[in-house]
């Protein structure tokens, strides 16, 4: 890759970074991709509605919210026509080159960013050259604005190259609330796809390190339980009150206590709660914001089913009742050797590439699973390719940064792989 | 009371002492009264299956245990003609004497003794006597000898007094485990019955002092629970296991979390707990004794329905069932005023009577209850009177022990009020 | 009391009514107060900090809060002195009226208002008659409005009578957060009074029903428990998270199962709960605010004892830490019979009362208690005494209101009992 | 091997499971091995104190339970001379054969049974060829007979074989309590060994199969906790007794919630509780027979940290006391891939093997682990060798069997390796 179109990659990257939006709320994001697409000129683009199966997309914020980011998109200057396919939190895009008889793969990489609060520090690198995060609270903290980046240079450079075959770049919004896999992967878009390639970079792994296969993604769910009883004064006539924070707090307890499988790992989190009005006041109503995991769908399954059992009988005991609403999902997915191993042989050759690994463990969930699923159970294969980049800081932290050099390893590492396979 | 009628009652009560017999096996106890309740000559002499509804007796042992004891009582020299009414556990016996017109009253004293081993050492006044226990293991450490003793004692001298009407005396069996009272109460016995006197001695009270109205009866529920689940190996299979002891752990913290009421006092205890086989195996059954108390009925109702609600629910958290038993149930009960005041105003002119109390709280439960409330719905009058005794240890401690001085007070109090209610 | 008065009292109420402001921020009622204090003309006032021990108040909000109503109290005519010396949350006053020789009476009430929004509808007469809440969100919800009225307007009728000796009232700020009585109580200024009263409209009572002596006051203890552990990714590091949420739930069940006690009722309640930061995240805050009650002083104790050790037990086994603050607390308290007797008989006298209470429990918490109690153990005499009124909505429901007949009979009931104790 | 050999081998084996011992126990079981021993002639023979480091013995059951083990031994035939080495508990024996120049290799097996009762149904081969328990309720349902036997086997063939160097056979005790693996270890005896091989038959591995290096050993610690408060009446004074049972159940629901491990996995169970003695009293003590088990040794050390700070805390929320004794524990360990090799190729050499893997998981613990650490920490490799067998009933139920086709099969894997390994 020549410097100058590493200096656009970079740029494109530095322009993403500096309008983050969160999951559902792409908007300025998807119009700067279509830019690209535009100008990169492809056979296929597909957007709003026509990206998604639109009753599977999980987590989407009312209209409220999604009409104020779509509002600030357009006062920053996203395109009218896709802020208008877009409508109603339909962010996104997907592109297809054609070139002939050959194999159909795809690239998927995810696009929105997190809730969270950029260091403003000179020492991190973003603050420092002016293209911190411009939507003050929100954050490219996890690179999606450098997987966006990479999923345009490896688009235009397949186009460029003497691959034969359809290439699809799937451009997924929601990945950061396990949002938009599912809705993707149900659009169909993919049932064609003989090989899926997805990409994260970073997880630890420094500029120069490929991971050919990752592993180890934890099948997740995650919910919201509202549990309802009845106020009551509390020194008056405290057992006239139902209480809801009673039931939450056995509710928690148990879900903790759902006793560990001997067929792998785990997890469940109580991550956010919340009750009650006011001291004096026998609880009326709690919330439980919490998830499970599991190595395999049906550990997660396993622990789903003891957790809906936990919650619904800790209301009972408390005499209240609990509503639970699944907010999120995604399954376990395990990368396929034979398609790792084209991407492990092809790193061997990719100038900056100084490390690779067959094969290591994500240790947390991705809706990306999603796809691979699919794409497999219609006979396919897919592996999820981890790019290493130095992060001064951990993912999802306020000084995450990405090495740009590491921009252009990964688009040659998964060029060259998409060449291969058609080959 | 002369001082061969004292010597009399004394004798009696330490007889009694010595073979002291637990709840549903007073085989011995009921052949003695028998003897002495021919020794005074009554009216009826009804025993066995005629002195209990047998569908309301509770806590029965199973008849291995009732006939062990039973053969004990034939070796100590148990009529045969009790033993023969008495078969299956129907202790106890209750005589009529019918004097002509007037009211028809009635006592109640309870006859059945307590798991506890009696103290020997040599301040222990039964055991320098010689009539301490002749039972290893067992104790009159309530006071019970006391009671039929006293209710021969007044049952003699109402029938030698100047007494119009008819007065009864129940020598109820199984008070300790509060499984008598109800099949007492629902014979019928007590239908036709004006005014019920029920006694206890001592209860923190000193020799020479009389409560005319006991009250602060508890209402009490007691009841086994056996949670079920399915063992497993805790180290190769913990998740095919379904957790009796972590049921029963749920169960037991919320028991106690059951809210407080704010109508009156309630009571909670899990008291006996028992599960699991072995260290490493996923316990798959466990047990819990328990009881639930209110102030009065409906509070204890309130108890008893939350605590099957938390077992129940409890059970169903960690994939279990339970099966949960009444062992024992009492009302609350209160003594009536007027009732009362006869004995307070009759208190007054016995000799050896020091001190005088309106009413004071048991605060416990007692199944006299049943019989109060049976009496007071068919539209008589009760009172639970309290008979001081100086006792050196506490109720149902090994050292407990009654001032026989009291024997001949808590029989002229009686009597007197026995006698006055006939006026 | 002849109309003109009663229409004096009706109107001082209304414009109470019409602008609630809550603990520590009554200034705008303060200001009121001292205009009606100045026009019958009083011996002493005391105002801001010479009305309280600075140090006792309890729940003062920010500066912030405290310097808004301020503000607001002046753009609505509050008086620049009052202002000025009521500035940091020093509300409230006391005025002495002094007439020569004879005993020091007191009577205290509350002047603070509640955080609920007041109906709007017809059918509430507040807001068809025009002096609906227009500090929109707070009430007088409680009829302490009422209560600062019914207090001048004893003063002014026993200024007028022939009271001998020295006559208090104290207009308490803070009585609804529990945060005033103490501090006014350690101000000393009741430190040498013979006779307190302290009144309250309605608690179910209708118009013309008084209650000598209140009774039934639980003890009482806010707190705010704040449990910190430590973040962590709930996926890939559970184990390095310490689960504030964890320590919470754990610290609900078990103040919940505080044993019941023997000797009165308690009272508990986890009242708000609130933690973490997201459903994959380990929660490393989470704060509860909670209370403890008791039937008596000890017995709030107990409790409050008994749950400090649960709340850092709890954070132990979860390997947090807790800070617990306490927010309120106020004692039990009795009235005494010789005074109560004083108001019993002396609303037999007065018009408009048509029925008359020895006693009744009040079954919550006042911190009229802490007055009581430094009375009381100064060597005076206190009663706490009802003053019926019809109320159409419940204490602290946004339908509440007073029947504004019940002023004048608070008034002559309470002037009456004041002057018979200077006879 | 011959028939003849092969009949001793199926004869000793029978002799050995009709007479099973439990936990340092196993007098009987120890004199017949040194009765084979004698036979088989060896270099040194170690009995009694000479086996273990007497202070490392773990879960030793008292000395009444010991002598009435000893006594019945004496009554079956044992020699005098092994039990009064053994007296104490000290059970078990060390031979070692000495040919020379050449590697020291030690092979240890297991020896005791375990408290179940066998079956008796003629489908029991056992019960219906005559050789099924003798001590009613005890059993050799894990095939330590079968390892005794396989080890003296192995003695034999390598001692009548061309190996070249120092063998050890270390018949070992208690390994059901995970009681003498530490004890062993901790002698010193196998500190100067190059290589260590344990083995184990079944595992659900069927007869013919070999699985030459065992591993997923989960380290463990096996505790007993004592949880003491004060008894009291839980009718009239809840608030006097410190509730034990609340205790245990707090720690029963908080040990179970101990958060999983991102690094691997967990195990913790509650086996067995009990507690308290009657439903009307407070319980005073209670007891908790639990274990925590880890993937690897850190693991465990994490969640028996984690349980220690759990059940003092959960204690203390109850104002009770708990006393915490670790009754057993064992680290993990790992198979040595090398000498795993050793065994891998040379089981493709022995007749009657079938099929062989080169690695499974135990999913269980076993104290064999301790010797290995131990050789590891002295430079040495260990091994654990599954052994197939057939066998109807799965390991600890009252069904199991071994084929004894597979004792013949197991002495020559065995000896082929140690053979191997000297040359």
């Amino acid at each position: 890759m020549n410097e100058s179109q590493q200096e656009r990659l970079r740029s494109l990257r530095r322009d993403l970074h500096s309008y983050p939006e969160p999951a559902w709320r792409e908007f300025y994001t998807t119009s700067r991709i279509v830019d690209e697409l535009e100008r990169i000129g492809v056979d296929q683009l597909h957007l709003g509605r026509d990206v998604v199966d639109a009753d599977a997309r999980m987590a989407v914020p009312d209209d409220d919210e999604l009409d104020a980011w779509r509002t600030k998109a357009r006062e920053a200057g996203a395109r009218e026509d896709v802020l208008e396919a877009a409508n109603g939190g339909f962010t996104g895009a997907l592109a297809v080159v054609e070139q002939g008889e050959g194999p159909t793969v795809a690239l998927r990489v995810d696009i929105d960013a997190l809730p969270i609060r950029e260091a403003d520090s000179a020492a991190h690198a973003p603050a420092a050259a002016g293209f911190r995060s411009g939507n003050e609270g929100y954050m490219h903290a996890c690179g999606h604005d450098a997987h966006a980046t990479i999923g345009l240079g490896v688009l235009e450079a397949v186009k460029e190259s003497d691959f034969r075959g359809t290439f699809k770049v799937v451009f997924q919004p929601a990945e950061e609330v396990i949002g938009g896999g599912k809705a993707v992967a149900e659009s169909g878009h993919l049932d064609d796809v003989d090989h899926l390639l997805a990409i994260h970079v970073g997880l630890d792994h420094p500029t120069g390190e490929i991971v050919a296969g990752v592993g180890g993604f934890l099948a997740v769910r995650q919910f919201e339980a509202t549990f309802s009883g009845e106020t009551a004064h509390a020194g008056g006539h405290p057992a006239q009150g139902r209480d809801a924070v009673q039931a939450l707090a056995t509710a928690v307890q148990n879900l903790h206590a759902i006793r560990r499988h001997g067929e792998g790992a785990t997890r469940v989190n109580a991550g956010v709660v919340e009750g009650g009005t006011a001291t004096n006041i026998v609880p009326g109503e709690a919330t439980l914001e919490g998830e499970v995991r599991g190595e395999t769908t049906p550990l997660k399954e396993y622990m789903s089913g003891r957790a809906d059992t936990v919650m619904s009988s800790a209301a009972e005991i408390h005499d209240c009742e609990v509503a639970i609403e699944t907010t999120a999902e995604a399954p376990s997915a395990v990368s396929d050797d034979t398609l790792a191993d084209v991407v492990y042989k092809m790193a061997d050759t990719v100038p900056g590439v100084t490390s690779r690994l067959r094969t290591d463990d994500l240790g947390g969930s991705e809706d990306a699973t999603y796809l691979m699923d699919r794409v497999q159970n219609h006979g396919g294969t897919a592996t999820f390719v981890g790019i290493g980049t130095d992060h001064p800081g951990g993912h999802h932290t306020p000084t995450f940064d990405v090495d740009e050099d590491s921009l252009a390893i990964g688009v040659d590492v998964v060029t060259g792989a998409v060449r291969r396979l058609s080959e």
